[in-house]
């Protein structure tokens, strides 16, 4: 511990277990885990925040689940880092729980329940709040099981009425001589006019509720995750940190960094606080048509061989290429092509070849794709969630 | 510890989360967890073995989570009793190494994968190797990767081949100072004669491989898991402590009780190192006619609407009792039937009422029953695992 300041290394959204259209995001999660602690150790921090979201599934893959032990074990057993983290809403959070009072031990705070909300971790300079991931559903049990009245218990509607009361809790729980930190998995907006008022406590933004900043005012800084940019951080002590790597195409065309901040519970937040995390495989976005993508000038210029491509083809005509394998092609020349897709207006009629390579995809992939393209809608959260643990179990374990 | 000599409470298959036709047995599970603390408590031992099949599934609900992590937490954390476990054959070794390592901080070693077999607990007395279930490929996975010559890794093909090699090992490690006990998780027949021998190293007993005796001659003591009853114990020193409660009616019908060894390092095995455990709920077996069932002299004599029964009606005349709701009539009487059945011959034809209850049964019993009763055949392993993990995903986890 640094004694009268505290230095934490804030991070979130490491979704372990995540895939991009059937390839293993593992190997990516891994390399940035390796900056992370680097990041960890060399600016010798005094804990490692992990705000929620841990694993990308509530039922992770043994292979997930083994990684991010090694990732834990790592900082806290080998490397003796204090650990704050907390379960996000793809977290289970009851599954995530086990082993927890063990892991106190060594100084490994795990939250993932909202009655395990309410007890900071208190360090000589710090009081720590880690309050999960939680519904309104969860805010009623609990408050009926602390004895409040079946009609107030009623009355937590949203999670905003949630959250004020949980709010209200812990402020009580405040040690006026210490600093306050939360950190917490929601989605959260600056009080502004330019946002829809629903609510004292919530607005809207594009037709979702979010948590409005005023809630948070008495806390010396808050560290988030849910929202995977820290461009989305709504002020300048109440910040995301985003998650360590991209996990889609939209995230790589916005070309923002990904990374982590170093908060000093004396020093007041700025710029600098960000540490960048580099992709080990990058994912590039190009946008081109079939002879520029052809064109060895271009190509030459392009990490192939070495980074993820998603290729879309302008203004391609199928009735020229009638017998040309596009996706082998490209693959040829750029290694591996996470996505290809055609930005003509008809596609859907006019291309024969998949839009995603079949063979990359995984089983689970595959099923989602022959939803939509017989349905015409995605398949919903759960019936993703009921497709995962299908082919979790046709596999073996 | 006890010094120079160690005093350790056996047990194992808690199978926490089971059902019996639908019925949770968490309460029984946690009613014979209250005793075996009790025991340990009464009987100042020195650790808990349990040699297991913790879980009844890979996948764990997150009800059976939950308990086995209270049970866990109050022994260990707050009883401060050191725990020695493994894992059977129905737990995912994967998923239950999560978190094992900060265990240990508190005195609580958990093996689940071969890997971690070879180092033993060292206690001041003892060397404890803990062996968790494993199988032919496991063990063929690791020689590979401990530099085994591929010919010698592929003529791992029996338990039998697995497991001396694992044994030569673990021997390797012995230390002649200290006494020498094995937990794990297997099944063991003596060598005897009138065991159809396969080779040195197992036997078939009922057309199953078992390992024989003889490949655990040089330990001290070998607590197993895997047979729901002591009286499988191969010998003196080779015991299954049995599991601490009845899962089904046919463990009913043999009217063995059950419970746990305590094992005195010092002391020569004998039947008083049984310990007892009583059910909560206990689990009747009655096969009677229907006018001995209706009959007050005799059911004013049965435990009705405390424990649960199941019931087989003798000689049953279905046209004599067309309009009769049988299930309906014998639950006004006996309170819980949690199974009823019919010993006439042509009971598929005339029986119009289900065996089971259907209102009682878990979604995932209806689905069994359901394809038992279109196609024939039960569902295997694997389907049952499907379909477990589809209601799992439905109930929202």
């Amino acid at each position: 511990m640094g004694g009268t300041h505290m230095k934490l290394l804030h991070t979130a959204d490491w979704h372990i277990g995540r895939t991009l259209n059937g390839y293993s995001l593992l190997d990516e999660q891994k390399y940035a885990f390796k900056q992370i602690l680097k990041i960890a150790k060399d600016e010798n921090v005094d804990g490692i925040v992990v705000a929620g979201d841990l694993y990308d599934r509530a039922i992770p893959s043994t292979d997930a689940i083994t990684t991010l032990n090694e990732m834990f074990k790592e900082l806290n057993i080998d490397n003796k880092l204090p650990i704050y983290a907390i379960s996000g809403n793809h977290d289970g959070a009851k599954r995530l729980n086990y082993g927890r009072d063990w892991m106190e031990f060594n100084n490994f705070y795990i939250n993932t329940l909202l009655d395990e909300s309410f007890t900071p971790v208190e360090t000589p300079d710090a009081q720590l709040f880690l309050l999960p991931f939680f519904d309104p559903m969860d805010a009623r049990v609990y408050y009926q099981k602390m004895g409040m009245s079946e009609e107030d218990v009623k009355n937590i509607k949203t999670i905003g009425d949630a959250m004020s009361l949980v709010l209200k809790d812990i402020y009580q729980k405040f040690d006026p001589a210490k600093k306050h930190i939360l950190v917490t998995h929601f989605a959260i907006s600056p009080s502004a006019t330019d946002i829809e008022l629903t609510s004292e406590t919530t607005s809207k933004v594009g037709g979702l509720e979010t948590l409005n900043t005023s809630l948070f005012d008495k806390f010396d800084y808050v560290m988030l995750g849910h929202i995977h940019t820290r461009f989305a951080s709504p002020s300048e002590n109440i910040r995301y940190s985003g998650s360590p790597i991209k996990f889609n195409v939209k995230e790589a065309k916005v070309k923002s960094n990904k990374g982590l901040y170093i908060v000093d519970t004396n020093k007041k937040p700025n710029n600098d606080d960000f540490k960048e995390i580099l992709p080990g495989t990058d994912l590039i976005v190009l946008n081109e048509t079939w002879e520029t993508l052809l064109d060895p000038d271009f190509y030459s210029k392009q990490p192939v061989n070495k980074d993820w491509f998603a290729i879309t083809i302008k203004q391609f005509d199928r009735t020229k290429h009638v017998s040309t394998n596009v996706r082998a092609q490209l693959q040829e020349i750029y290694g591996t092509v996470v996505e290809l897709d055609y930005d003509n207006i008809e596609k859907k009629n006019t291309d024969s070849d998949s839009s995603k390579n079949i063979n990359k995809l995984s089983n689970e992939e595959v099923v989602d794709q022959f939803f939509e393209s017989i349905t015409g809608d995605e398949l919903s959260k759960e019936q993703k969630s009921l497709v995962d643990n299908i082919f979790v179990e046709l596999r073996g374990e």
